[in-house]
C-alpha cells in the first residue's frame, strides 16, 4: 500500500484535540472520515504531534496508507473537498516510503505561541491568541527563557499526566519576538526541540508571562527548573494561542 | 454636552454594515445600544466611513455626545463591557471639541485589502481574507494600480448606487505588497485617499485581480478608467478581505 505524508493546518477550537476519541470531534477523526470517502474502510493515521484540545496547527504532519495509487495533489484536493466545512486543510501532500513515519521519523518540532498584549477585547483574533491586558517586559521574559535552553530535566514544566518515559529533553530555541501586528502588540514565542513533554510549551509561556508581568524574576524560572517539581511551575496558559508550526524530517517530504 | 471620539475595531461578518438599519444588526446600532446602557436615551453616532456588510475595521472612527463628563479610558472600558460578546471593540477614546466631527473633520482614509493566494481552503483566516486559488502576477497588478493614482473621474470604479455628488476623487496611494504570512502568500493592497466612492476599493481590487491572473493587461485598466463607464469595471471583489484601516485628522485626537 502506498504511503502518503500530509501537511495539515487546522483551527483547534472546534476539536477535542488531534487524537480520535469516542463521541468527540477530533482532527484525526475528521481526516480519517474524509479518507473513508475515498477508500471505504477503516483508516488509522499517525501524526507528528498529538495536539491538545484548542491547540491549532499550521504545519502538523500525518501519514496514511492507501490501496490505490494517488497523485498527491489530487489526493490533497479530494481530502480538502471532503473535509469541508471543518476548519482543517491539507496544505501539502507527498508519497513517502513505507518505512517513513510522521511521528517516529520526525527530528524536530516547532511551536508558535501568540500572546496579544492589549486592553480592548480581541475582535479579529479572538480564539487565535491568548490575550493579556497588562504590559509585559519582553526583555525580562527572554532572559528567563534563556535559562530553559539546552538539555534539562523538565519535570517542572511537564503535565502530571505526561506519558513520556523520561523528563529529559533538549530545548533548542525559545525566542520571544515583540511584533506590531494589525491588531496591536503581539508577543510571539518561537519554540523548537526534537520533541516536547505534555503541556511543556504552555507551561513555559504561562510561567514566562509571570516574569513579563514582574511577578517572577528571570532567576525564579531557573530555580523552578532546577527544583524538578511540577508544583514549582507557573500557571499553565490557555491553549488558544498555541500553534504546531512545523515538523522537520531528515529529508523534507514536501520539497 | 462633551463629545468623544472613538476608535473602533470590528469584524464585518455578523453585521449588515456600519449603518443602523431597522431589523438588522449593525455596528452603529451595537455601539448606540451600549451607549444607552451608560446614559439611557436615544444615541446617534457618526462615523468616518460607513462600511458595507461584511467589511471589517481596524481603525474606524466615530464620535458621540454624552451628558456626563467621562474619563475617556473609563468610557472605552464601559463600552467594551456592554459591547460583549459582539466582535466590536473601542480601542481608543478621547474627548474632542464640539465642532469636531468624525466624518467631516477627517482628511484621509486608509483601507487594507487582504487577498490570500493559495490552493488549500483557508482555515484560520476564513472570513478575514478573499481567497484566490490561482497564481497572481503582483508586478502586473502594481503596474495597473499605478494608472489609477492621482485625480480622476472614477465613474468606472463606483457603485451605481453611490451617493457622492461628484465622481472625481484623488487617489494618493494604491500599493500592493506580497507578504509571506503564517498561512501562506498574501497580497495586501494599501489604499489611501481623502475620501472614496461607494465600492471603489472593491472595484479596484476585483479589477486588479484580473490583471494578476493575466486576463487583463495593466493598460486595460487605464483604458477602463478613461472610459468613465461602470460597465468597463472588472468584477467587484467580495467584502471579507476589506478593512477600514485608519482615518486621519489634521490633529490626531488619540495622540
Amino acid at each position: 500500500m502506498p504511503r502518503y505524508a500530509l501537511k495539515v493546518e487546522y483551527q483547534g477550537a472546534p476539536f477535542a484535540g488531534w487524537q480520535r476519541q469516542k463521541e468527540q470531534t477530533s482532527v484525526q477523526g475528521a481526516i480519517e472520515t474524509a479518507l473513508a470517502r475515498l477508500e471505504p474502510r477503516e483508516h488509522t493515521i499517525a501524526a507528528a504531534g498529538r495536539t491538545d484540545a484548542g491547540v491549532h496547527a499550521l504545519g502538523q504532519v500525518a501519514h496514511c496508507d492507501l490501496s490505490r495509487d494517488w497523485d498527491p495533489f489530487r489526493l490533497s484536493e479530494a481530502l480538502n473537498y471532503h473535509l469541508k466545512p471543518a476548519p482543517v486543510a491539507i496544505v501539502a501532500c507527498a508519497q513517502v516510503s513505507n518505512d517513513w513515519h510522521a511521528r517516529f521519523s520526525a527530528v524536530e518540532r516547532r511551536y508558535l505561541f501568540r500572546l496579544m498584549m492589549r486592553r480592548a477585547p480581541a475582535t479579529h483574533e479572538a480564539g487565535q491568541v491568548w490575550q493579556v491586558k497588562h504590559a509585559l517586559d519582553v526583555g525580562a521574559m527572554q532572559a528567563a527563557a534563556d535559562q530553559l535552553i539546552g538539555r534539562h530535566d523538565f519535570t517542572t514544566f511537564r503535565s502530571t499526566i505526561c506519558q513520556a518515559a523520561s523528563p529529559f529533553k533538549t530545548l533548542d530555541e525559545l525566542r520571544i519576538e515583540d511584533v506590531e501586528s494589525f491588531f496591536g502588540r503581539e508577543v510571539q514565542f518561537h519554540v523548537r526541540a526534537r520533541s516536547f513533554l505534555h503541556n511543556q510549551v504552555r507551561s513555559f509561556v504561562g510561567t514566562l508571562e509571570r516574569v513579563g508581568a514582574g511577578a517572577w524574576t528571570p532567576d525564579d524560572v531557573g530555580r523552578a527548573l532546577a527544583t524538578r517539581d511540577r508544583a514549582a511551575c507557573g500557571p499553565v496558559c490557555p491553549p488558544q494561542g498555541l500553534y504546531l508550526a512545523a515538523v522537520r524530517y531528515p529529508e523534507d517530504p514536501f520539497a
